[in-house]
């Protein structure tokens, strides 16, 4: 059995840059998020916590950096896919895996479940997802952005 | 085997608040913590990797938001053993879980193995504390407020 | 099979204070970091994760806290190498573990495996590395410093 631990951030995107938000392979409404690939901090710092555990680099390893790579307008579920076959291909699969949400919105409550199903659809796995804020401190409480914190087992493919 | 990871942030409540301060399910000198609850960001952490080991959404799932909630005015060891219970009736119980706490004060050095055996015997097996700071930066680093990151293992119920 | 938690956070050393800039074991160019030891939080993280999960308390209980300490001067690599002594005295060993430094700098990417291959020697386990950014937003993100998250699993030596 092995452990990754994954993190990332990104900034919200002004309205005029028209992005959708994207987080944990949903489409929410409100402000977009920055970055080359949707901005999924949840999915993104899943793959890396995937990743990791696995001894597989990281998602700019596998996706490569910047607005000219694979993972460039690519979203969360479809690079999450990727991942758990690259782990395949090196005998390794998800066992359980787990992401905090750091934001002050979206409000994830009321689509929790619809989430936690399509990242576990995804990784092919159980994967749990909670989401709390910081009382309005740092980067996240005072809106510039959101953060996610992930963990996760694997194990080899006997 | 399963992982859950957990996050919170609390900020200190001003002096005239008289808010006392609830960390790691030990009641510190000095100024207290905002909160619905009693702010105890160790336990509120811990409970979230619990929960979402286990699958078993969050925090707020389990002791609603606000000053109505369930959780309002509840404090961490009662909170954390009410998590603990919840994981039992579904099959689930812990095996292992950690958290750090990220804050300038209290300095918990000095009463670490107190607070070590109070999260101990509230989860019921062995929790780790640590404690560290971010030399001045951030949220945490300007005195405004604590963080606390764990993550937790849980196993099914044989 | 245990898990444990760390985090650490160092600020960057101006250049008139001519501190080396030391990172997951290795020295890299750049301005250096704040600290009594040689400040890689990326080493202290993970001691702090293999710590906690061995329960055996924390880096400053180990090596102490303060420019007198026992770590005072000390480099990550032998400071790792004393942990993992530490955790066979109590008769336990790595299994695994991982981290994620956030930072704007130094570019870990194209000395990863390098860093990947000193952490893993000096834990005596497959130790994983990943990098990312706060797309300029908080303390790591305006380059005031750098932090670290890590976790890790330990066993009873049998």
């Amino acid at each position: 059995m092995r452990i990754g631990q994954g993190f990332d951030a990104h900034r919200f995107a002004s309205h005029d840059a028209g992005k959708p938000l994207w987080l944990a392979c949903l489409l929410w409404d409100g402000d977009g998020i920055e970055g080359d690939s949707d901005g999924d901090v949840a999915a993104h710092a899943l793959i890396d916590a995937l990743l990791s555990a696995a001894s597989l680099g990281d998602i700019g390893m596998l996706f490569g950096v910047g607005a000219d790579s694979a993972g460039a307008g690519a979203h969360g579920d479809e690079m999450l896919r990727k991942t758990v076959d690259h782990l395949h291909d090196h005998g390794m699969r998800p066992v359980s895996a787990s992401v905090v949400v750091i934001a002050n919105r979206p409000k994830i409550g009321r689509r929790r479940e619809e989430a936690r199903q399509a990242l576990s659809r995804a990784v092919g796995c159980d994967v749990s997802l909670t989401a709390t804020t910081t009382d309005g401190m740092g980067f996240t409480g005072d809106g510039q952005g959101i953060a996610a914190i992930a963990n996760a087992l694997v194990e080899p493919i006997i």
